[in-house]
């Protein structure tokens, strides 16, 4: 099932995309704290502006060099656990949201990666456990100052500003990691593309890793990393993540 | 002014402390959104459990290495920008709340800080103007796996875990910083003490900083960085952080 959170002239709204109809089955509320209860309205999916489908209140948490190639194409390993980053919840966008080029860095490149939807409150998990906790899946374009990631100590700044992490379009509760990839694309040039089992850590072992140091709490998001290909960014550039079972995140991208 | 968050019964409100009556004020809302607005209802103080008086939604940022005799304790330059990490809103706690030692740490540190609490939207905050955006000041203790801090390339985890973001016990409105000095007692033993003007980069030239990645929010939690004198915690231990100014923060501390 795929829930959307969207825009509709006055008022924000989460639904469920019925693909065949090509509409939006209204929610009463998000579904992750109040189940599958619709209104009875339907919205056409062309007259919905679509949103982050998901605002975290505590962590997006992202991983480092999870991919081999991706870690090599920087000269660096693979780590032996996962390598764990904070970005702030003000650094999320929505489909279509520009991602805006800071003046403080002038080489910003776009990582598209899959993300994970924590639904309930988890500390200690096991990785057999993983899964019950686990909402569903979206998309994420782990945006990151180069630059200021090599000379900064810490990647707060390099991976934390404005309009930094997009989200979406929409949060797939039921997705075969197995046989998904992610693939980016800038101007309709691919750029990026990995099977998702390539994965040195497995989204489980992330999930057991990460609640063994904070209590996981629904709504926060996990940035599982991110395939070989990176590159930069450039006024004017389309970006485009495709995850074929979730969809494609586009944004645009402008200067500050 | 000194405001509260506490538990009284079994209902949770902000209250404004009459140091002279021993009492609390207690106010309608949070005073951050919705201003002093009494109930008319008073509370002693001694029948009130304080509570960390911010849960931060979006961001709870850390500025490293901000006093020389600290950065030198490691054999580390003060840097010449400040030094940004992120702590997640998982890991804060109240007065007299328990420090949890995790299993996965044999060196946890207590830092002790002024942790100031920003009031409103701000974005490209000038010097000058960064007072403006301040709602007030508290105190927290930066609890950190040092361990974890040298064998992580990040320092999500050994600053990140549950309990490590003590905030309290009350925020005052109104520091003169220029008079206030941070003390940290381990078991009634002094540990720490510097003026806070000992601070490389000071609170607002941290605000500018900080608010040209981020946009910084109401609630939001800035901690300033801990002077020299920072030790380790054991199971049993108390540790009590004074800024004359706010008051005393106060955690024992346990194991997992």
């Amino acid at each position: 099932m795929k829930i959307a959170r969207f825009s509709h002239g006055e008022s924000i709204a989460f639904g469920v995309i019925d693909e065949e109809e090509h509409d939006l089955v209204v929610l009463k509320s998000d579904p992750m704290f109040a189940g599958y209860d619709p209104t009875g309205e339907r919205v056409p999916l062309a007259e919905a502006k679509l949103l982050a489908p998901v605002i975290p209140r505590s962590k997006v948490i992202g991983v480092g060099r999870n991919y081999r190639d991706h870690a090599a194409e920087f000269g660096n390993e693979a780590p032996a656990e996962p390598l764990l980053f904070l970005k702030p919840n003000t650094s999320v966008v929505g489909p279509n949201d520009a991602i805006v080029l800071p003046a403080l860095s002038s080489h910003v490149d776009f990582e598209g990666e899959l993300a994970v939807i924590i639904g309930s409150i988890a500390k200690n998990v096991r990785v057999e456990d993983a899964a019950s906790v686990v909402f569903g899946y979206t998309i994420a374009n782990d945006v990151t100052a180069r630059d200021l990631q090599k000379s900064d100590a810490q990647w707060t700044r390099a991976k934390g500003f404005d309009s930094f992490c997009p989200l979406g379009p929409v949060i797939e509760t039921d997705l075969d990691l197995a046989g998904e990839s992610v693939e980016t694309r800038v101007n309709g040039e691919l750029k990026q593309s990995g099977p998702l089992t390539d994965m040195v850590h497995s989204v489980a072992e992330i999930i057991a890793y990460a609640s063994a140091v904070f209590t996981l709490l629904p709504g926060d998001v996990i940035l599982t990393g991110t395939p070989a290909g990176v590159g930069p960014l450039a006024s004017g550039d389309s970006v485009a993540i495709t995850i074929p079972g979730i969809g494609t995140l586009t944004n645009p991208v402008r200067s500050a």
